[in-house]
């Protein structure tokens, strides 16, 4: 076993404290890293707070980690020793059922792994811990490759906030030509917004608040609209291929599928604590669809590394020290943040 | 102008009663023509009693209609005296938007004109009288070429309830390789079941009841589950592409949800009045879609009509008496039809 310390809520609810535990050992397909960067995402605070499951306690959140390779197993050979690495939201899934086969370990027949607040199901049975800790232990096959010409901190956050934006957009082929709406501008919404300017969509962006106009034009898109105008609202209406909806508070989905056109997609990544009320004329009326997607596969979260690092693309990220998480989730609650918190390991 | 009678529910919510009205004369592109037979549509109820939307009275009913040409405009080419025609639900739209270019004028971007309660209002602005009548004037533009090989009074529902569910299997390109479960057995879902079947899917029938099992077969379903039965729905989770969904009552869209596959697509026909409520785990979790399609285009219900035409598909129908419709619609709320109530006119 490998000592290491990290910071972790011991208890539902609780306060985040350091706490020391342990890795399992690098067995012979594993990667060890030390990691430098831990993103934090809105669904730690989630988990911790046991919103949406009951949690496995003490939980060390984070699942947006970068760092360098310092051990190696006999078996691998995709990494050596001072690659730049990062992992994102799984560690595991079960590699046999038709969507590990298709590389969509997200949608793993048997249920994947989590990154953190999960059990090693295929393998030891023991809990998962995350990022916010000084190093980990993965399975190869759940190791990425991180482009070395990008600021890593700004990385971090693409294993997940990143990659569940990119998957969809990919999925649903979005590019030149469409016109896609971005709904929020946090977290999800601003790289929704770098990768869609960046496969081409002309691109929307919607918000409650005025205020995130400049900085919205900033990020490349190419229109704001602010939703709670009923003018600026009703000008949109019936204009949209696609909506890209990252928000998780409550909001009214079928408000905002009437700003989609005939055989418009609205695809829901955020997960808000309410169910979403969806009237069948505003599916049936166009054709329209509601969608969800959840991150993306582990060959296509190497894509989406891949086409950052020759894009430049990275998330919008304030680095803060691990005693600030506390302060930061207090922060994030309310929207406090441009774009994304990630914490520096070296100050653990 | 033309003489003519009909059926119609003077007011709101009352009894059907003979009415004689007029239509409008034959214009240069307008095709008359003599009504053999009209389907009886739950949603000819939901409009009398003013369900959806205040409707515009005295209301003749009826959008599933079939009979031979008497009277072509001058400009009309595509029709001649004595042709067996049929005019579904829409008799206008405004063609010049793109869904009109696409031939989807169900969708049209400025209001198609619907076949009875609607304005023409691309035209005269009159109101619109349907198919619970003796004779009736289409724009050629509407007018669907009708097989002679097959039985007529099985061909009238196929204008809304053979369209309604072709369209969105084409749509979603349902064929060879493809689980379908289809929602429902009444006049949608037993078309959902032939057209399934043609198409080379295997198809479920999902039902709340055992008695319509051997139904279910005998229209060619592969498999049929009482969804009541905890033991047969919990078998079928996670097993379908797609479920035709054709429910008009309130039902639980989430829970069915479940019974699709990874990246499986629920599509609604059926318009419950009350909206659905999806918890947004029913969608990201397996990146599935809810969607919602309508009727068809002209182009498509023509082929629609050819594709029967060729495969000897037929809706199965119970003929009665004009005089018989309100009694039929109270069988028909009780769901005590097989599958579709067709008028015969020459009883008017």
């Amino acid at each position: 076993m490998i000592a290491t310390k990290g910071y972790a809520a011991m208890n539902a609810g609780e306060q985040l404290t350091e706490w020391n535990f342990e890795r399992r050992a690098v067995g012979p397909n594993d990667v060890q890293f030390d990691i430098q960067y831990c993103g934090v995402c809105h669904s730690d605070l989630h988990q911790i707070r046991n919103d949406w499951f009951p949690g496995i306690f003490p939980m060390v959140p984070g699942h947006e980690i970068v760092g360098r390779v310092i051990a190696v197993g006999e078996n691998v050979s995709k990494f050596k020793l001072g690659d730049l690495v990062g992992t994102g939201c799984m560690v595991d899934s079960c590699g046999d059922c038709s969507s590990c086969k298709h590389g969509e370990e997200q949608y793993c027949e048997n249920g994947s792994v989590s990154t953190y607040n999960g059990l090693n199901k295929y393998t030891d049975g023991m809990p998962t811990y995350g990022g916010y800790s000084k190093t980990i232990v993965v399975k190869e096959d759940f190791v990425l490759n991180v482009p070395e010409n990008l600021p890593l901190s700004g990385v971090a956050p693409l294993l997940c906030a990143g990659i569940t934006t990119y998957s969809p957009l990919r999925h649903w082929k979005v590019g030149k030509g469409h016109k896609l709406a971005v709904l929020g501008l946090g977290g999800l919404g601003h790289m929704a917004v770098k990768f869609g300017v960046a496969f081409g969509a002309e691109v929307t962006v919607l918000s409650t608040s005025e205020n995130k106009r400049e900085d919205a034009m900033k990020l490349g898109a190419h229109q704001f609209v602010v939703t709670k105008d009923e003018a600026q609202f009703n000008a949109v209406k019936d204009s949209f291929d696609f909506i890209l909806d990252t928000v998780s508070a409550p909001h009214d989905i079928a408000a905002y599928m009437g700003l989609l056109k005939t055989n418009g997609v609205h695809i829901c990544v955020g997960v808000p604590s309410e169910p979403s009320v969806i009237p069948a004329f505003a599916l049936i009326g166009n054709r329209k669809s509601l969608a969800g997607s959840m991150i993306g596969g582990i060959e296509e979260t190497q894509e989406m590394l891949d086409f950052c690092g020759e894009n430049n693309i990275v998330s919008e990220v304030e680095v803060i020290d691990m005693a600030y998480i506390d302060k930061a989730y207090e922060r994030m609650e309310k929207n406090d943040v441009k774009y994304r918190f990630v914490i520096d390991m070296a100050t653990l």
